[in-house]
């Protein structure tokens, strides 16, 4: 059994119910149940959100056991978190981001991810479909 | 009812003990019982403190049902939590920021808040009156 | 008799009458009115409006022999005014800054202030309640 | 009868004496004549020359009620007058900001105009030609 | 019929023989040959590649007309070209940009696209794999 | 008999058709019809596009032989060409830059034009009726 | 009896076994156990390691009362947190700053520490001997 | 008879008695008093002083046809003021730029001076005897 | 036999008779000649310019196959565009970047060049003996 | 024999001389006495200090031949000599930087140090005991 | 008898000789002549060149002892010499900075001067007669 | 007789020995008998090297008499040594600027040279060849 960690920042269990005109209206419950329905027998999925910095690593380094790959939505700690830059880098297999809107159409410091540094691939702007995206990528590098 | 929150961010527990000359004297239970003898009947305070940008960032998403507006003093995460931003970002009703220092008059780093960037009116350098003033522009907007 | 200056600064005058998307409905008149009813007897208001940066240091040389504290918003001169800042650093008593909308939200070129450099406080966003609020920490301040 | 402003800041009333490399041999009276010699019947100018940014403000609020339009050359002030923006900015008419100089191949500090923030149009480096082409676009502007 | 076009810039015809270890060893053809094989009925694409600023943004025009979204990877001209994205910003459907590699772990210079500002969505890292991901999106927005 | 080169940079075909709310709805044909309605007998017009730098580069070399002065619009080019520049510094007459809209109420990157370090004269944001004024200010110095 | 705190910021559990071409192989047990076998009698350490910003806050605040001094390896929070700067404002004994690999030489923005602002000393590049160097140093001042 | 301005902007007014530790206690007063003392016969002084910026650049006006030299100090101005430099760009004989206390060692935003561009010699940090140094220098190239 | 290609970029058509105070009057055609001169038996050189940056890139990748080496005067495009060292990083040939004017003493803009970051050797100032020194160095690599 | 240079940079021949509230009391000859008292037997230390940038280079040559590490204090040369950089860089052995007091709480100018781009370990705020531990280091990397 | 140090930096010897219309035809001799024309009995003065940093240092450190002021013209190691501030700072007495030319009206890296910070006085643009203002400053404090 | 200094920086004592992936393998003895075997008969070269700033100083200033023009490899010191530049601008014959490494690829503070401000050619990373390079164009000139 292959497990990937599906990892989602402060304030996206509020997704689709607050700024939907940035975010759009589709919930994290939506991204989940699309990427379990986009995951093949033989892959189990943890899929995760915390608004703490802290428990985000704590999850990141318990994936170095238990996990082939990360796809992560930071949330506002792109910007700012080099502890989770660190943790990841701590990670051997693939990383994928995910941001729900596109980021650099927004404000400028939301144009610099420390995690970009670390992650083998970037989406942004696709909606929760971004997720699904990452999470097939993972699936390709699984071979 | 109404409810408003007054949240405190790191190290404002010390508040009154720590480096004197910068933040004064008055404790955060001063600034407490200041805010709570302005609060007129009818109006519930909830007046909280935490070192953890999580629990903070977990208290602004109950407000979003609870409160009808927020006062908060985020400490030293002003300066540097996108996340707090974006809490605060999903949160609909008037939120006044308050810094017992004039931070303007500090070390760069302090002059640029994150979270003014959302806020409906910012205080500094008022002391423990600060609260009470920011507590009172969240009335009158209650009207 | 104590004294206190509340000084204005160049298209205050239009108050409530220029982009009141940014500056409110609420006139100079209106926060001059609020100001001397929250005034107690014994303090004298010398509440004065200029465009001209020479004539605001005018009087606040004159406020070192005359006032105990001075409250004011510079308007546009709060970011360009070296001139203003000395002779604020001329004045021996509190002075409070005020500004009627949230700088901080605002284009970044308003988000330094060089009277911040020396004002013991400074409000902003909070309408012309602001002036109130810096009434009566000066009040405070007078003890 | 429509009024336009034509405003100029410091130091133009020396045009065509100062610096004639810079600014060529054209005088402020020159330019003056220029426009009234362009205005049509029913146009009345107000063509001000000022040393002070208090009065070049007072005038700009004047217009509010008085004029259709401002053609202003803000002179040195354009580069560093927060407050002369905030004017026109509460200015509702159209305003064509004119420079004798072409602004952009000289010192880096004149590259960057406040007034251009407002502006509706800008033209620089044709001499007093500009205040005729700038009074010629609040004409087509005025319909 | 809907049309999509998905323009590569300069460079792109060598991808997968150019610095592989950046680029991996896929080719343009196989990118091509991807997301053809990704493309439902009724959907019709024009998979073009150019050296030529100007071409791209001839095709971009065309594409006015012709498609419902566009797929590009602008390639160096990412970072470089305000007139690319000015022709984008004339297009009025969906625009999703791809980079192969992950350009935020490369050199500063290529981590600001102009292209980001007018795109929905920016997947890089993924490979080619990144093209079947962009047409997926622009086929999910076509409904 | 005198020639006069009016060239325009890329995306300016699309004039009066692509984001009118920044560039109006005159065309760029329009443009060329009130510069020939404006022009002297005795004076040629060349009023050319392209979306090519190569193209325009050309042109600008053909004019040193062929034209007494040029007028230029180069679009996105002007914040990101020294090429065209160079080729501008090459050329021994007047130079007048015209942008349709005011470059300077835009975003950061289009405040900076390198063609306006070449040029005698710039104008912005008088709509196609730049395109006139350019012309007259190249007359006038054709004297 | 004399306490000294030994705090380790985030991702230090896994010393030893993340990036060893960059921290080394020894571990935090190591560190640790380097620690107390420099310890001399009548001093007690507290060796702790979090995650979480807001835990190491809280042992700062603890320390307060409780310890001679601090050493301190923030791990990635160095670069990032006010909120720690503040923490350890608040403590008035001596604060010694170690990090494992010599953080100048990695990318800027790990040269940048907020804790250095605060620190007395500062070690880096010593692997985790700069744990006893730091250790020594505080028993120095202990004198 | 030849004549020099002295010229003394916003603040001065005060020397001596406004931040005495920065400024020293001599008056202005007794800055005219030494330059009076030093001037030889057949030179006449006009030693003035006003807050306004348009009142200081009136003079230097004037000074064109009336003086042979210019002693100023610009106070805060000198940070601030492309128009007081222009004025005297349009002045033709020597400038001598005072600064009672040693600008650059305060704050960072006093090391730039526009005024320095345009003076011949600089000094500053003499306290009023730099009023006396300047007098000379002009005197020396008087002849 | 062994080819090496002398790309000359836009506006290197004119050399010897744009700006001679800059560039000299010697002409590309004198350089090329130059070039030939010093070109042993068994070398053929192609010696090319265009101002089409598409064009040069072209070439580029035509030298691939065809070329052992690359003397390249990218003229203006050295300074703005990635798609030209991107092109150089897909050839595996020594580089080397001539300019004939010492870029260094020149406008800032001119200082950094794309593509001195691919480039094996850089040589500039030298006039057009710079061609005929490149050419030797990468016949001295040739062994 | 193993030999170790210790180098000492401009004005480091005052230590406990000149300011002594930033660098403390103790002297050069105390940091060599403690480092000699620190030097087990078998190991030889070259103790120097110089003014002269020159100076110190030499010796650093010097040690390539005779030396296994070098400890280091540069001084103010810490900030400013790519030359010294370079010299080191020469060096093979392990390089220990010195600094008395901890440069990361002074000037911005002392934050950043060349010699850290090329030092295995830095030391600051240690007073002269760094030089002792700095030693210790080397002695570990000697085995 | 009192010692005053006049201490000259790089190139000083080739005064009046080099860039004449930078620095004026006044010799380093003349410059000599000039302050011991000005010196009262009972003072020394001893007068410097060197172009070693070094050699300055040592001198300033000679001067603790011997001198009761310094005047220093430190040529170009004024803006890089870390070194330089660092010596001055050692020093008690005051310290006079002066430069031939005015060093704020020629290129930007000259505006900087780490002497400044510790200078009390500066002067610029006076040409040689700098040297007796600022002997005669020294005078002055001497009392 | 004509004579040709040839001046070396710090380190390049060692080149060839130091860092041989960055600066190849031939030594200084190597460059100076090529620059002698190509050097005509009629022509002294004075082949030089010190690690003293002051001592290049020096021979700079010597060479005003003695030479006809510098080849100059400053080493370190091109990036950091404004002395150096002024005693280049000094001198009034030809002076070109040697780089054995392609400095523009390494870190960016090797990017900006002080010395190519003066030089009127700068050459890097042609090994020892640049050398020749150089001296040829010295000849060149020198007709």
């Amino acid at each position: 059994m292959t497990t990937i960690f599906i990892l989602n920042g402060p304030n996206l269990n509020l997704l689709g119910r607050r700024e939907p005109d940035i975010y759009g209206s589709d919930t994290l419950e939506d991204a989940e149940r699309r990427c379990r329905a986009a995951c093949p027998a033989g892959v189990v999925l943890r899929f995760l959100q915390s608004n703490h910095e802290g428990q985000l690593i704590d999850w990141i380094h318990e994936a170095r056991e238990a996990a082939f790959g990360i796809v992560i939505n930071p949330g506002g700690l792109s910007h700012t978190s080099v502890a989770l830059l660190d943790a990841l880098g701590a990670f051997d297999g693939p990383v994928i981001e995910v941001h729900v809107s596109n980021i650099h159409r927004r404000e400028p410091f939301r144009h610099r991810s420390f995690v970009s540094r670390r992650a083998d691939g970037v989406i942004a702007g696709f909606g929760i479909e971004g997720y699904e995206a990452a999470l097939r990528r993972i699936l390709t590098l699984l071979g």
